[in-house]
């Protein structure tokens, strides 16, 4: 269960300090760092370009060793910002899930593909 | 402190429930899911487009928020590719962590951008 | 035939005016603009995200219409980031061109989605 | 003046034997080339990440060089899609600048960052 828990708090400190010791902190503004994880999410979807759907719920552990890797690199740019700009994270994506349930009813958008691309 | 922790499984099963009820589950594969990720990942980056860095750290109030449903739209489709594969990314985020640490050792890399560019 | 040629220059210069005019030259650093073009790369994707593969040769005429505008975009970037680094893009397309066919001779790597990857 | 003008249709027959001769073409869905060239974008943008907008203006002959072939990557994507696509890019580009001419009026935008963002 524990795994399943993110300690955003302690990944943010300890990016902090990671910043500081190497003197970074200065090339860490947010617009750089969403730069930054901007380049991270494009890392993460080029393992998938030339992926079909079907084989892309299914990679060998390379593969999802790699993609691991760029997924935690994403989290940790995320984390950056929202330290860097003092927002909290967790509150965000619980409103942000409020928001996706009320702008998408269930019974209005359920079970089509148009419906989908165009919401 | 509660709310710097970040329940991922939580949010993975409420996510998981959204997709179902909508039946949406079948664009979402872990390669849509990346692009998607991509997506949100660009919206973010367009609201520091034409900023300077330093307006960067100070946002008003009205783009701080927009600027927070950003960072949960990423947060969220990172748990849900996490969710698909099953990688756990709490163990992800501290396995980077210590690459990164190893990967630039603090000594070698301090006060130059020019090497922080390089590595 | 005319179609097909593009006058890189007369867009170039066109930009330049526009930007110009509206006194937004300060805003068009090559770092922004790189921004800018990704930020527009990730709209171009978002028509693409739940869209099947199959689908996605086959564009009814509002969407393909919304698509062009998304090309159209990332070409008046890309120009723009040319013409503020005196690049010359289309001697860099002919260079990039000679290194894939070197890159990736068709005897070796033909008919494997492996080997396309993993190139 | 020649180098300044593109041949976007032997650029794109270029492209396409190239495909065809590696036995590319079935990874080369319209979605599929909309990923590698957000990928390419983030590429681009990479090298300018942790740069300050000045020193963006003004790169070593070797970073040029780097920039200049992540460009070219944009652009041989850009003629790839739009060759899939069956979309006229000098066409598109042309209306494309006529919109943003009309919609960013200058009298209206001009000398403003705050507009600038808003719009």
């Amino acid at each position: 269960m524990e795994g399943r828990l993110m300690d955003i708090e302690s990944i943010q400190a300890r990016f902090r300090a990671f910043a500081r010791e190497r003197e970074w902190e200065p090339f860490h503004s947010p617009k750089n760092i969403a730069m930054a994880l901007t380049v991270e999410a494009g890392e993460l979807l080029e393992h998938f370009q030339w992926m079909t759907e079907e084989a892309s719920f299914d990679l060998d552990s390379e593969k999802k060793e790699q993609v691991a890797q760029e997924i935690a690199d994403v989290q940790l740019y995320l984390c950056r910002i929202a330290d860097l700009l003092k927002i909290d994270m967790a509150e965000a994506v619980d409103r942000k899930m409020v928001i996706n349930e009320e702008k998408y009813p269930a019974d209005l958008v359920r079970g089509s593909a148009k419906k989908y691309t165009e919401y």
